[in-house]
């Protein structure tokens, strides 16, 4: 960490020299979620003039361990900007990093005005814009949207340990979308979930109460497969559309309905750049783009989401530059 | 369908004329779901000749309506090509695409030798390769490796229903992933799901078992907070890893870890296909490629996996043309 700041300092982003304790007027604490609280603690007592805040991405935790710490909680504020997930160190940073970025502030009931305002200055300075929630909200936004994500994933993928590999030779991209977030650092989200289990345990609660619904519903289904449409799974599965529909698009626009184009490409060095050299030509821009793998033979589909008004004149171009063209029709 | 029929037949797949019902020797199914065993009940009543198959994804429900038709159901073998996923349609149609992929046989007790021949021949006439897998055992492994993901995706995104709006906008590509699948046609699902619901209820069941036990450690994990890493969540977490590390790799190699390198790209046409000619030009072959889009500015990141051994000259190359390059540290 010591080598991360002195880099940091000198692409000029400071010092590392001791500062006068009772000079030091704002303190940003940037540490793992475990260690937020004695550090917090720790600047809150080195630094009697300075308002504290951190960027942990769980807040009730770190403040019920100051509640006990006897430190000067005043002048802390929590606060948890939403950027920075594509790049570590001092190398990639970008004076940028924050603008038009939403930051949230999450106040206690003892925050002081004063330290409120200077965080919020400290994200006005930066460019971001403010957004204040209560802790629990935060911390229960995080638990919904992030957290309990994360632990789907990983009851999938332990699931995997009791399959057979040759029945895993089945697998699809469906498999692999779910499973992915599962691989992260496991030491990361143990802090994470341990620091925010008051949030994440009632999602979880709500999941088993709707598993063990589905699970009826499934043994019902039987009887039920050729009667209306409102029986069975289906209205799990309904659920499940609208839910998909609730998420932001690109940009915090509402969600857009793409079209997918499928162009087959050959898996050598190149062919993606030809391929991407005749969609510029085209002048349509791609949206988003995923390539899924042909299991057995060396090739592979690359998905161009696109605006709907454009995709025809893009398909006409690309099959006319000579690539095999069709629409993604995604089946099980 | 009668239109894509005739398509077919337009473009060399054979006649819409009715044929001579005893001289019709093989006959393939491919209907949804809840269509197969009536349509393979009328296929063995029309042709008395016929040996008969599907292309279906479930099979052992399949195969209980047939033993109650009382239908010659040994000349009956089901079937299930691993291909097809991305294209719909005689259009898109191409004669290699069951080459070199899995076909999975699920014969049952009194399907006859002959059956299991001509179904066989014509596998091995599209140049697919044979797996024989007992009815139960693929059923088994459809719902592991499809069905159970599915849910999983379903019930994620259906909890999304009580997230308010204001909550959302922190949601990340995690989520995005997680819940893509759930989007999918709930009609279609409803019936996989209830042609096989004796295999996945089961893995919902084991899933259950995985929920209440991690609802457990969760519980305790505020108390275990400093303690040894096999403490509360970490098992569940280090479970999920492995999974992970258990789903095959591309052209159903072992899985490789790739590096990741993350380019910022302006949202603008062509911006796109100068990178990739950049890259082209890098002479790397990429292996996989996703974007994620700065949700507030009109900007992106594209991931490009590529061989751990040709990452820094590809970064380097990039550098020189003028992108800015980092590395992808997934954080939460």
């Amino acid at each position: 960490m010591l080598a991360h700041a002195q880099v940091a300092a000198g692409v000029g982003a400071g010092t590392t020299d001791p500062a006068d304790p009772t000079a030091v007027m704002l303190v940003v604490v940037a540490v793992p979620p475990a260690a937020l609280a004695p550090v917090i603690v720790e600047a809150l007592r080195r630094f009697p003039q300075a308002t504290v805040t951190d960027v942990g991405s769980v807040k009730a935790g770190v403040l019920n361990a100051l509640w006990d710490s006897g430190a000067d909680v005043g002048r802390y504020v929590g606060s948890h900007p939403m950027a920075g997930s594509q790049f570590s160190g001092p190398l990639t940073a970008r004076a940028d990093l924050f603008v038009d970025r939403t930051w949230v502030i999450a106040p206690h009931r003892r925050s002081s005005e004063g330290a409120k305002a200077a965080v919020a200055e400290l994200i006005s300075v930066c460019g971001a814009h403010v957004v204040t929630m209560d802790v629990e909200v935060h911390d229960a936004a995080v638990a919904r949207v992030s957290h309990l994500p994360h632990l789907m994933s990983v009851l999938m993928a332990g699931r995997l340990l009791s399959v057979p590999g040759e029945q895993l030779q089945l697998a699809g991209q469906g498999l692999r979308d779910v499973t992915r977030i599962a691989a992260s650092d496991p030491g990361l989200w143990q802090q994470i979930l341990g620091a925010n289990s008051a949030a994440v345990l009632p999602e979880l609660r709500a999941v088993q109460d709707q598993l063990a619904e589905l699970i009826k519903d499934l043994e019902s289904e039987g009887a039920l497969r050729q009667a209306q449409d409102t029986a069975g799974v289906r209205p799990h599965l309904e659920r499940g559309v609208s839910g998909t529909r609730r998420i932001p698009g690109k940009h915090g626009a509402a969600p857009v309905q793409y079209r997918q184009l499928v162009v087959e490409i050959p898996d050598t060095p190149g062919a993606l750049s030809r391929l991407f050299a005749d969609v510029g030509d085209a002048g349509v821009n791609v949206e988003d783009v995923s390539i899924q793998h042909d299991p057995d033979r060396q090739i592979g589909y690359l998905s161009l989401s696109v605006d709907p008004e454009r995709a025809d004149s893009l398909a006409e171009t690309m099959r006319d530059a000579g690539w095999s063209i069709g629409e993604s029709a995604e089946t099980p």
